[in-house]
């Protein structure tokens, strides 16, 4: 066993520590605290905060790192501390390059600018908020400079932050892939959607009843109760303290059944991820899940690739109508599927279907693109952003706060974060193709057998963690690395069948 | 301002951050936390133990605090701020005298001993448990040693851990009267005990209807749910982050109408007591209640003195019966206050009526004095125990586990915690005596008005958090300082009125 590493370990472990305590605070302060509570609060998590960082950024750590970087010390590493090692190196990147007085600064800026965001959202003044977003777009930039090495762009370094394999190369790729295919697909789809009835949705859905479907759904795709919790908060979220303590949330609203529904299947993938993640992993900085991408490809393909599918809810359906009789024994399952997998072009991102979400993450990359290459000024964005929508969607929003102020990342300083979400999608299908071709997929699903599919997740990608990355994964589960094509087949397939176009 | 003081505080807001985070993990591992989540966080929480001790006791601080013990440093200090000095020396003086690996060594055997005593419990087989408590009780006598100066007993130097106020020949003041007292008073109480009928708290009661009413009478009191939050746990107990993050547990049991009420009452009076601190002492040393006795007081006001009255019921009891009428229509208000009264001998102490509560105290206290003074060993405990009972209450314990093994404290080394429960409740009566004479106290109880009662608490106990011992407020109080007569006038009065002795 190296002796570097274990001087190091004290360290991470002290790291993992506060990490997990912030991670509770977050969960907490969105699922029990009282109202009043955050002013003081605020204070105990600063502190916590502050001590992570010093943590992990200081003079012995640094000396550590560094010898732990060097050949003769690599080989006394086993694989795991070898990715622990790159991990902690990732983070001495990004954090060490920024002078802390500046860093500093920058979190009391995008802390203000969030609550400027939603009260000019509220309000509807995209102007109140524009002097903070291009001071947030400043730091940012000048972050990335400090760290843009070889003439590298300013956000690809904000790219790679999310995910290592996918810089801007490989995201104009895909999203041209998008582009070509998807609009004009959706075009397609779109004029058949009011062919359609989907007003079952809408009828009243008791919330009690609600809950308790929601929590049977969970556990059917996997989640494992004694291993999480499930709570309600305004947005739905997953968290996790360590692989035993996994935390996922919900939302219910009375007279809408797929809100809650698809939401939980979605957090539940997040959360199976974790809860997969090797003994061995968990409590290390290698311990989660190894990119927002492929975090998202796992929600995704519990949420749509399966949870939308026929397969699925071939054995659950009944179930469904016998919760709620009075509203679905009218609505035969063919009907269902095609009401919870019906799209039209869309104006929010988050209540967008399938087909029209990776177009909202097409307008949102194509614009943080121009930001950072400096073609466009943050007074234009309405206009650019308006313009998108109607292009590619054919609809304009009718106001900025149902169009470029309806997110809140920009407000936070995450830029780089959105194509992660459309990589997911793609990787689902990637993934899903794969599963299709080495297992009876599904019959697993008519079944109401899932844990062939989960067990097979879990060997090849979620025990992993983090010590492979996206495209290692893939290749090593599909015999591929990336491949958007899958994507583009299986919405093509997918709304082909239920629209016989 | 104290140049000195300022260079603590950095330390003193580490540990107060890492003190909520405790807490919070605390609160959350019993009232949401998976099932398998405890070994792994129990990593974290020995992290953040560890920091908490390190970020209060290390070089740098010893000798801060060693300098603002000093005459001229005290000058320059607030009244707040020598408080806090104070608090610091005295959590020098528990954890300096310890060697750090005894005091390690001490912690893991009673994390095993807990664990040991709830199978010895559950099996009734004290033989198993006795030797772990031997070996607590061995560590516990040596630390005390450690800092007994000038001949102090080593049961003095634990009691004063708990209220300074309160030593060995206080508290046998106290149970002297204890004894003289309210033994002949129980026998006489029990034998009338059989004439009230009480049937009607064992009948069915709705879960959810208890909640309900429970949150209103937590709020009712004046628990403040924009500071505050209720859960569910196996035992109710209350926590704090800080005054504006008070947070309370409650248990409901079908086939008991009180037990949920009572503890409702009982813990908001703690929350009272912690969302009362005052602002500027949250969050520091002396941010919490000052002792466990005046903690215990305010609950068992809320309890006892205000809650088991009839000038409480009196707005209130309409409501309860609305609330269940097929089991209290035919209950008068005036039996209802008799059910709730009622007092007889008992074996388990969490189960006690309020007149014969403070025997069980009385013989837990008699029989640690005599473990400390060497006169009895572990193996003749359950001797002298049942012994006790049988003189004092008049019953024995048909086995251990529900005699000696009823209580968690020993072990985990809580000797002297127990007479804290006794002296709340009769703390609790000389506060009660001071606001009959100075307001009209049962007249704002019939007009359903707490605020008065509860303003007036604040103002002369709660706000001061502790910064005044126990005397020091029931001096500036009542006008003097603590007087177990009221007690015994308190329960006497009461049981003759109920009795009609």
């Amino acid at each position: 066993m190296s002796k570097t590493f274990e001087k190091l370990q004290p360290y991470l472990d002290k790291s993992m520590a506060l990490q997990a305590a912030r991670s509770l605070f977050e969960w907490d302060d969105e699922t029990a605290a009282p109202y009043e509570a955050a002013e003081y609060t605020s204070k105990v998590i600063g502190i916590l905060s502050n001590e992570y960082m010093d943590s992990l950024i200081n003079d012995e750590v640094r000396k550590l790192l560094k010898k732990l970087q060097e050949d003769k010390e690599q080989e006394e590493l086993t694989e795991t501390e070898k990715a622990i090692v790159k991990e902690l190196a990732k983070i001495y990147d990004q954090l060490e390059s920024v002078p802390p007085k500046e860093y500093r600064a920058f979190n009391e800026l995008t802390s203000k600018s969030s609550r400027i965001w939603a009260k000019a959202r509220k309000d509807n003044r995209y102007e109140d908020f524009a002097p903070y977003l291009n001071q947030v777009i400043d730091y940012k930039k000048k972050f990335a400079s400090y760290r843009a090495k070889k003439g590298k762009k300013a956000y690809e370094v904000l790219l790679n932050d999310f995910d290592e394999c996918f810089g801007i190369k490989e995201l104009d790729e895909f999203f041209n892939k998008v582009k070509e295919n998807l609009i004009p697909l959706l075009k397609e789809v779109g004029h058949k959607a009011d062919t359609i009835d989907k007003s079952y949705n809408f009828k009243s859905y008791d919330i009690s009843k609600q809950k308790e479907f929601c929590r049977f759904l969970s556990g059917y795709v996997g989640f494992d109760f004694n291993r999480g919790v499930i709570a309600e908060s305004a947005h739905p979220f997953t968290t996790q303290l360590h692989n035993h303590d996994v935390r996922i949330t919900n939302r219910f609203i009375e007279d809408n059944l797929e809100s809650a529904m698809f939401s939980i299947i979605h957090e539940s993938g997040h959360a199976i991820y974790e809860m997969n993640i090797d003994d061995s992993l968990t409590q290390t900085l290698v311990g989660g899940g190894t990119s927002m991408g492929m975090h998202e490809a796992q929600s995704r393909f519990f949420e749509n690739n399966i949870g939308r599918s026929r397969e699925f809810w071939e054995p659950l359906y009944d179930r469904l109508v016998n919760t709620y009789p009075e509203n679905l024994k009218e609505v035969s399952l063919e009907n269902f599927i095609k009401g919870i997998n019906k799209a039209a072009p869309s104006l929010i991102r988050t209540e967008a279907d399938e087909l029209s979400y990776p177009l909202h993450i097409l307008i949102r990359y194509e614009i943080e693109k121009m930001i950072f290459d400096g073609e466009v000024n943050v007074d234009e964005l309405p206009k650019v952003w308006n313009k998108k929508y109607q292009e590619y969607m054919g609809i304009t929003p009718p106001d900025d706060a149902n169009g470029i102020l309806q997110d809140t990342h920009w407000s936070q300083g995450e830029f780089g974060y959105f194509p992660s979400y459309a990589i997911g999608s793609a990787v689902a299908a990637q993934i899903h193709y794969h599963m299709l071709d080495i297992m009876p997929f599904n019959q697993y699903l008519l079944d109401g057998n899932l844990t062939p599919i989960r067990e097979y997740l879990k060997d090849s990608i979620h025990k992993y963690g983090a010590t492979k990355n996206t495209n290692e994964l893939l290749k090593d589960m599909t015999g591929e690395e990336f491949n958007a094509d899958y994507y583009i087949k299986y919405l093509r397939e997918k709304y082909q069948k239920l629209y016989k176009l």
